[in-house]
């Protein structure tokens, strides 16, 4: 049998001094039983996203140390980048995904916050499924005002103070948000015009917050070099609104305004079930279960034989 | 690591009296290490398909099993059905499925159509890449004249006697077609129109041997029952031809014709490739890899780790 296995997903404030997040990615990687699975960086957010897997007795030690080593690495009064931040390692998502609950992930994110505020001297806010307060579900409400805001406002707005280790946000490395989630996609389309009010609109078409699909996050953009719009998504729920239903619409709207998909791309890991439903929605497929994936009934062979 | 395996298809020319198929079912289960897949009989046909996964060491005494089992229990001069078939045991391909190569299933194919036709007294063609005669690449050329024909044909003329074990075929078990090809995958896409003479034309422009794609064969069928259209496809190269690029055309030629694809249908396994390389097709992805998916990376990850 495979082991029960949690994702968790640090995103750290550096994306340029990549000596720091090579220290991260080596104290997550010192823990026995981590599996290190995917790591970005991006010089213009000045953000480095490290994704690893372990059992649930692993993870949180696995997190804390991340969280350490990004408070020594890591000065937020002398960060600077496009993205928004809280904290030196800024947001720490506990994902299910396999053999484990979203329940269970909760308990890992709240036992993880109370190691870090009191081991470690950092305040720490809980967000989405793991969100102790109502109006702190959404990481951007969570986030508003940032580092520099929050340094100011948390001692003295009790809606702003941290939910464990607070009210002050330590110095340098703030606060870290973190919280329990599903697995996110995040998937970029491309259209074949630089028009990027179209990339807006279609956005604002698609998003759950504006009534479109659960748990879809978008955004229009201009990528410049290129002369090409983009709308830029994450996926918070792909069985809800698979990928094939959400870019059939996208190129519905484009193609109502006259414009082609180019291509999409991929940022970090897709869900193998995400990509087979998505392939089975397109082919239009009424008999497909994951079963009828050859290599699935191996294993299920395997299983049912030992 | 996974041990070597490789899938072998026996079809067996009983689609009615379930109980020979069970037999010949339990004489495959009956050699250690054989991995039952999936079964499938028609009564039309009068035809079964029984899928198995096993070690190389393994695969050819199962098959040879089979063989004898099926022989046992079948009497082609009694078997009526709509497709052609020659042996009682018809078809027997072996497929490479993971850390065995082609050729090594073109050895176990030889190996297997030895011991038939020495320890069975059944005699043996060899077909696809395992073929001993060019004209014996394609299983329908092989099939032509089916038993009754073979039967007395086969010694009269050297075209038609079996590369081993000949020139008489079997009085009530015929001959095995035996093989060594690439995984095959079984599609159905249904027109929502009753017109067979559109999925003819359809069938036409896709299929290899008209100039369509490679490893492609199709035929254009209609579905009294329910009043469609069928375009029914065996891929035998889905790397050549992804399903995606397929299904497209085929929605193409459609809908030149002014008809919807009204859905699609899978006969049997899909590999789990040709699943992600379509949604990564109709996606328009262009950083697609397959170590994008979660799953691989956390298999990739452990596999590095230990």
């Amino acid at each position: 049998m495979v082991p029960p296995l949690v994702e968790c997903v640090p995103n750290i404030s550096e994306g340029r001094e990549l000596l720091s997040v090579d220290r991260v990615q080596a104290a997550i990687c010192s823990v026995p039983g981590v599996l290190p699975l995917h790591r970005t960086s991006d010089w213009d957010h000045n953000r480095s996203v490290l994704t690893f897997a372990a059992p649930p007795d692993v993870v949180v030690e696995a997190a804390v140390q991340a969280v350490a080593e990004a408070a020594r690495n890591i000065d937020l009064t002398r960060h600077v980048g496009v993205h928004p931040r809280v904290g030196a390692l800024d947001v720490l998502p506990f994902v299910p995904l396999h053999g484990v609950t979203m329940q269970e992930c909760v308990h890992l994110a709240h036992a993880a916050g109370a190691r870090i505020a009191s081991e470690l001297g950092i305040p720490v806010y809980f967000y989405a499924e793991a969100a102790l307060q109502p109006f702190r579900k959404r990481l951007e409400d969570v986030r508003r005002g940032q580092f520099e805001g929050l340094l100011e406002s948390a001692e003295l707005d009790p809606a702003k103070a941290p939910d464990l280790g607070g009210p002050r946000l330590h110095p340098t490395a703030g606060a870290v948000i973190i919280g329990a989630r599903k697995v996110l996609i995040a998937f970029n389309v491309n259209l074949n015009t630089p028009d990027v009010a179209l990339a807006r609109h279609i956005a604002s078409q698609i998003r759950e917050r504006s009534g479109g699909f659960p748990g879809v996050k978008a955004l229009g953009l201009a990528l410049e070099s290129r002369q090409l719009a983009q709308v830029s998504m994450n996926i918070t729920d792909h069985e809800a609104s698979p990928l094939h239903v959400v870019y059939k619409e996208i190129e519905r709207l484009a193609n109502n305004a006259g414009v082609e998909v180019l291509e999409s791309e991929l940022i970090g890991l897709m869900p193998r079930q995400a990509m087979e439903t998505a392939a089975a929605g397109f082919l239009r497929l009424t008999n497909w279960e994951s079963s009828s994936v050859l290599e699935a009934r191996i294993d299920a062979a395997r299983q049912e034989g030992s």
